[in-house]
C-alpha cells in the first residue's frame, strides 16, 4: 500500500507569490489541491497561468467561480471595469483602487471549508510583507484573526492550519525563493492589465521586476515596455 | 432630497431564522441587501422561498453562486447526494452529517466584502442558540472571532459590524419574534428534503414545528406527515 502523503490546499492566483508557495509545498512532500478564484477580474490571463502551473506540477486544480460575488463589488479596479487600473509603484496610496474588500478572507475561508471536508492539514496563502502597506488582509494581525475564526468555526471537525510562509518576506525574498525552489515563474502572471505580455507599468509589474533586480537575478518575464525600450 | 437610510446586508437562507432577521431589520428602518447562497444544496426550494420573501419586502436580492465550492465538499448530506439526510431531532449527533464545514464563515465573509464595497453598516446573520450543539460556526465564540477577522481585513476601509440578534435565542424565541414582527413565515422553507411540502420528519422540520408548539403559537407550515396523521 502506498503511504498517504499529507495534503495541502493552496490558494493559487497564478502570480509569482502563490506559484512559489506551490513550489515550496511540493518540495516539502505534500499532495496539493490548488484553488484559483474567478471573481470577475478584468482578464482571465492569470487563471490560464494557474492552469499551466498546476499542470507543470501534475496537481489537482480547481477554479472557484465567484463571479456573482465580484459583480456586487463596485469600486475596485479589479472587478469594476469603469475604474482604471492605476500605474506606478505597488505601495502607493493610488493602489488602494485595486483592493477587493475582504478578498483574502473570502478565498481563505472557502479553501478552509474544502480543506476540512478533504482532511487537508494546511491551507497556504502567498501573502507577503510587500503587500502590508496597501492590503490590510495581508498583515500578520489578519492571519491570526483568520486562524481564530477557523478554529472556532470548525471546533470538533478537521481543522487545517493557515500557513503563510512568506508573510515576513519582501518580494525580493520571494524572487530568491522562487529561483531556489525552481518555481515555474515564466508561467506565472502578475500584470493587472491583461495583454499578451506583462505591461511593465502597472503596480504589480513594477513590483515584480524590481524584486528580481533587487535580488540580483535575471527576471524571466517578458514586458511590453521592454519592447518600447522604456525599461 | 430623500434622506439616505442605513443599509444592512442580510444572509437570507429562506428559512425561518433569516426570514425573521429580515423582518427585524426592515422594522428598524434599514434598506436591505438580501444575499442567498446556492452551494449545491439538494434542492433549490429554499432559494425560491428566499426570492418570495425578498419580493414580499420589495428588497434587493441576489443569489450567490457557490456551486463550484459545494462540489468540492464531499461528506455533507447537504452537498453530497450520496449521503442520506438524517431524520430525528435537530440537536442529535446524527445531525453532524448536515454540517457544511466553515459555511457560515464563507457566507458571512462574502457578505462582508459586498457590505464594505456598498458602504453597508451591518451584516446580519440568523444564527441562534438552538444550533450551538451541532454547528460550531453558530456559537458566540465564532461570532467574536469572525468580527476580529473582518476588522483586521478591512482596516482603513468601510467595516461593517456583524450582528447576530438571535444568537442567544432558542428557536421558540424566534417563533415568537417572527409573529410579533409579522415575518412571512409561510413563505419560508426549513426542510432539508425538498418536496412540495415540508417533510415533517427531518431535523429542521422537527425543530420548526416544536418551536411554534412550545411558543403556544399556530404553526403556519403545511407538513407532509400531517396528511398522514403522523404528527
Amino acid at each position: 500500500m502506498t503511504p498517504t502523503r499529507p495534503l495541502a490546499v493552496i490558494v493559487l492566483s497564478g502570480g509569482m507569490d502563490s506559484t512559489t508557495v506551490t513550489a515550496l509545498y511540493r518540495s516539502l512532500g505534500y499532495d496539493l489541491v490548488l484553488l484559483s478564484f474567478d471573481y470577475g477580474q478584468r482578464h482571465v490571463r492569470e487563471l490560464e497561468a494557474a492552469r499551466q502551473i498546476a499542470a507543470h506540477y501534475g496537481a489537482e486544480h480547481h477554479v472557484i467561480d465567484l463571479r456573482s460575488v465580484g459583480a456586487l463589488m463596485p469600486g475596485s479596479a479589479l472587478t469594476d471595469h469603469t475604474v482604471d487600473v492605476p500605474e506606478g509603484h505597488y505601495a502607493e496610496p493610488s493602489m488602494r483602487a485595486t483592493v477587493v474588500p475582504n478578498r483574502n478572507a473570502i478565498m481563505a475561508n472557502i479553501a478552509v471549508g474544502i480543506a476540512s471536508a478533504r482532511g487537508a492539514l494546511v491551507v497556504a496563502l502567498g501573502i507577503h510583507a510587500g503587500d502590508h502597506a496597501v492590503y490590510p488582509d495581508c498583515r500578520p494581525v489578519f492571519r491570526e484573526a483568520l486562524q481564530q475564526s477557523v478554529t472556532a468555526a470548525l471546533d470538533g471537525f478537521p481543522t487545517p492550519v493557515i500557513e503563510t510562509p512568506f508573510i515576513h518576506f519582501t518580494k525580493t525574498d520571494i524572487a530568491r525563493a522562487a529561483v531556489r525552489l525552481d518555481a515555474p515563474i515564466r508561467m506565472s502572471w502578475s500584470c493587472y492589465k491583461g495583454g499578451a505580455k506583462h505591461c511593465g507599468r502597472c503596480g504589480t509589474c513594477v513590483e515584480r521586476h524590481e524584486a528580481f533586480v533587487d535580488a540580483g537575478l535575471v527576471d524571466p518575464t517578458e514586458y511590453h515596455v521592454q519592447d518600447e525600450a522604456a525599461v
